[in-house]
């Protein structure tokens, strides 16, 4: 798609990736399956590989530019249950990124066979180390598609 | 309260209690707080404990009823960080228990302060050891009032 | 006993104590028992609750005197497996308090029949916040009767 | 090399092999660097990787094979360390295989520099799903070439 795509105007590039991890054996608890807070720490590794596919690093993020993204909310929905030593497809897109705020929507699937296992979202602030709010500086705005969706609303 | 005083049947007493905790060095992360998902590890510590001041062990429930409760839906609203060594209070609520679904509720506070910490609720269904939907035995569903509900809904 | 108690000069006293803490669903894993790796957490419990039972918060140990004790070595001795829901003692003893060095020794077992889950010890040496070597604070030095060892070896 | 090559009846191959993994925030600590029991996961991650190229699964050996290897005895020497977001290099190596013991030996190096992290090394027993001690099946012990030490030793 060029850049002057007539449709780029009006519906922003999705900004998604995907990653893969394994179960390990201390994620799983004695039902047998992955203990459900696994799946917090899932998503926070897929947010952190697609930020590495938009071309930055979280830990840069933090140590350059003083810029943290706590969770503020945070919702699982969890639809089948993870094995040991599945293979896990985290998918993460960007839902949205505003002056202070990002949000994110997540799918955990099984790559073997595709099953969804969970879906997800979070909200996340912008602060600086000691947790006060601040912007999200100009370059990642800018990777995000911020501006473009501030100024289309 | 007598058990025909008026009020009870409309207003059903909240069955709730409060757990204490506290953080342990290996909860929290490189930002110097509690890293997020141990928040809903403290909601299933809770939920345990509640159970627990209303007579049941859920190892008991798991081992001998054959019933386990896994989660189908979590929310975490974050308000402030939680701190190392912090003295924390789970407070849970059962928010409603029908046929085969559970729905709790949670607040987490600094024990000191009072400060509150984050809110959220779990829902969860009930299935045997195959993952079969099954009904909560009767012993539970009493004792969460779960039938009076069902009555009056 | 006595400060000028004739023993006393020869065998110091034993720097110990104990803490309960409860076996999470999180901490079980597939095979229905307590994943190996929490007894290092159960370990860290241990430890800051013996000094906070000595008078000290581990957390002000970092903060205000910046002095941090990470674990250089760990040993763990698992006996019998730690099952969920069970009560768990930690028992830790200072084994040595040196200039840089501080040696800690564990059992843990299982609160309600008495039987011994796991044995071990940690190193650490003492570094400040920048991961350089430094020397224990004199007060901590002197309640972990570090001094008194130093003369009589 | 040929089986019958004179070098193999003294010296057995060494059966290791290394596997790579990212450390998640949800890994570090409030010191800023990784928490030192998530070594001991990174050691499981090891060991099971090293049974995947030598042809095994693990899940397989506990499913088909009622065969598992619950650690008995744990070392872990930290030599610097690791930082969130570091490509972690777990190398392992097969130390010894008996009748119902396996050991295993571990270095953990950060990959970009080479850095050594910590080594380590981890003691198992061959029990079945009772945790009754049981013999490691014949498939596993060819594999890991231990019958060839036990007619050497």
């Amino acid at each position: 798609m060029s850049a002057d795509d007539p449709k780029m105007a009006d519906e922003p590039k999705e900004i998604s990736g995907e990653t893969k991890l394994r179960v390990r054996y201390a994620e799983t608890d004695k039902m047998g399956v992955v203990y459900h807070s696994n799946f917090v720490i899932w998503f926070e590794v897929g947010r952190v590989e697609l930020l590495r596919q938009l071309g930055f690093e979280y830990k840069t993020m933090e140590q350059q530019d003083n810029c943290h993204i706590p969770v503020v909310d945070l919702r699982v929905r969890y639809k089948s249950p993870a094995l040991y030593d599945d293979e896990i497809v985290v998918r993460t897109r960007l839902g949205n990124a505003r002056h202070s705020l990002l949000h994110f929507l997540y799918e955990v699937a099984r790559a073997s066979d595709g099953t969804l296992l969970a879906t997800g979202e979070t909200t996340h602030i912008i602060v600086d180390d000691k947790f006060q709010r601040c912007a999200l500086p100009e370059k990642y705005m800018k990777a995000f598609g911020g501006k473009r969706r501030i100024a289309n609303s």
